[in-house]
């Protein structure tokens, strides 16, 4: 098979380069070499990823716009799809050698969503189209990286495919051909809600209501056009969710988590009068406190504060791999500890975990003994 | 006179000390020289302050205890006084060659409180006391350095006397003398709640549940023994007050205004199950939310997120001194402009400004004009 890179095969040259400048770094994943990018180089996104002669582009960051009706008027120039946004973690999925792979935002593969695969999608697809990348968000409770996962899926995780590319080609496979591919191979596609036109956000809006109501966090607009122009919007459900699942990690993630989210409510709750703005206040309210008294709480029992992971392998070794992952990717920050790793009657592997707040425990060591400060 | 300065005259000579190791600086107030600690130095606290030989030591910082039970037992060795604790600025008070000053936290002179000193306590008691030095905290509406204030006091400034210190001796006056002392000077005292045994926490408790209702900021614990231990503790009215005076602030304070104040209320709870749950969930969403929401209206209207000051000064001379004083300190990040200074028809000076909030202006005039966000 030829290099399925960039259209002139430029990009293995770019990463090359990369490597010199120290803006990718190779890594390994069992047998398997590849080289990664670090940072954004030379218009390749950051997460971009060399296997042999194969480039996997990164997902480039999509905008966020905080106010409908202006975002809209001034990033597009023509109707755009709309397309729920699911609060999971971005992976890319594709077949190289045989062998089905998902790489994470960053361009790590990922052990986990790897392992899993076959109870995520029917490989077929890569059959009948084996130069295809498919985009696609991981969630659920059963996921290993993130606190919170959407309502409404009760265990384990599911994937929500969004978009895909193709090797060797630049941008996104258009909508058309996109969804006529989800609908073909029967890819598990996040909902989309049709086409809208940027004059009109009261028709949105009405989507957004609805989405809002039943906690889906938001929508990707994308442009029916060649320039592919996106852009997100959340709803309020999400900034309460968000706040909720970390509040009890307020001390150790960057202030901004919470002061961007803050506004974002604010923002939302602007353009957006017919909102019930008394139940959002205490939503907002609890959402922030209940997580901190319960760690609190907690802290008297356990003299930690820590969320529990627990999440399923098919593969011993995927698990084992996936255990080297969260001490190897810049994610160390995570602080995981207590891995367990038990079978399951069903042959599945049951990875379970702790993630420390190392500074929250800190903290709480010294305020609940008594602890004086001088703030 | 003699140098009223530490007992064995040697505050003037770390001073001294403290100019060469740049831990001091020479101010000007007027016509008036005089030299403030801008960091703690062998012993003296940031923001004592040197007046030719008279030393006026800087107010020592009071740790805050986070859980009361444990931080009695910790910290008390004795019976302590309760007394209530003011939200305001810090002054100290005293004669300076004939002259009443006020300085501030940090050893300025300040302006404003040293004008208004006529209107806010009765000179005679340095007739009587001349080595007195009175510690007090200003509050109120009319106060031009911080953004809400206690509730009850309607409008202009109010000066609550919380300790009493004296040129050339150390520690504070003892309690007995102190409260002799406010008595027979009719000294405007911070109420004081009594005398408590630090093994029966439920009586304090009860102090502050009373407190709390009445809005008042918390109690200075004031252990009635020669080593004069202190210790701070609020109420959940305190810290939702806080929230809400800064809140659509947020992106100019350090992100600790906010976690703080946030792990404080968890643990007040924690340790006060009476308290109203629902009640505080709700007051702390709209103490986050509501400044936002009417910040993001405001911009609409006026362009700019800033909160309005108007104070009151006898003296022409002070205010102008005072918006000098405002651009000169370290608290020059409070982006004070639009001074405007008029004489009112009861012969005072009404100066007006306000406090500009850059960040926030500029995020919100990004977010609101359609912006995209790659956060």
């Amino acid at each position: 098979m030829s290099p399925r890179s960039a259209i002139d095969g430029s990009e293995g040259a770019v990463i090359d380069e990369a490597l010199a400048r120290k803006k990718a770094q190779r890594e390994r994943f069992g047998p398997l070499e590849y080289v990664r990018l670090t940072d954004a180089f030379r218009g390749l996104p950051r997460g971009t990823a060399r296997f042999g002669e194969d480039v996997v582009p990164g997902y480039p960051p999509i905008g966020r716009v905080l106010n409908l009706e202006n975002g809209l008027r001034h990033h597009f120039e023509a109707p755009f799809h709309v397309e729920e946004k699911v609060d999971g973690y971005n992976v890319r999925i594709f077949r190289h050698q045989g062998e089905l792979l998902a790489l994470s935002r960053g361009g790590f593969i990922c052990p986990f969503t790897t392992d899993r695969l076959p109870d995520l999608m029917a490989p077929a697809v890569f059959d009948a189209e084996p130069d295809l990348i498919v985009c696609a968000e991981v969630a659920g409770p059963g996921n290993p990286y993130l606190e919170g996962s959407p309502p409404g899926i009760e265990d384990d995780v599911v994937l929500f495919v969004f978009d895909l590319m193709r090797f060797g080609r630049p941008g996104f496979v258009p909508a058309a051909e996109r969804y006529a591919l989800y609908e073909r191979h029967r890819l598990p596609a996040v909902p989309a809600h049709g086409r809208f036109h940027p004059d009109r956000p009261a028709a949105l809006r009405e989507v957004l209501r609805e989405l809002d109501a039943r906690g889906v966090e938001g929508v990707v607009l994308k442009e029916d056009s060649a320039r592919q122009k996106r852009a997100k919007y959340v709803t309020p459900a999400s900034v309460i969710q968000d706040i909720s699942a970390m509040a009890d990690g307020l001390m150790e993630l960057p202030p901004e988590y919470f002061t961007n989210r803050l506004l974002r409510l604010a923002l939302i709750l602007e353009e957006s009068p017919e909102l019930d703005r008394d139940g959002l206040r205490e939503r907002l309210g609890a959402a922030l406190l209940d997580p901190l008294l319960t760690a609190v709480r907690g802290y008297h029992d356990s003299h930690k504060v820590a969320h529990p992971f627990r999440c399923r392998f098919r593969g011993r070794e995927n698990a084992e791999r996936f255990i080297e992952h969260l001490g190897r990717a810049p994610r160390s920050a995570i602080h995981a500890r207590g891995f367990e790793l038990e079978r399951e009657e069903d042959g599945y592997w049951v990875l379970t975990f702790e993630r420390i707040f190392p500074r929250t425990t800190g903290l709480l060591a010294n305020f609940l003994s008594g602890g004086q400060v001088y703030d």
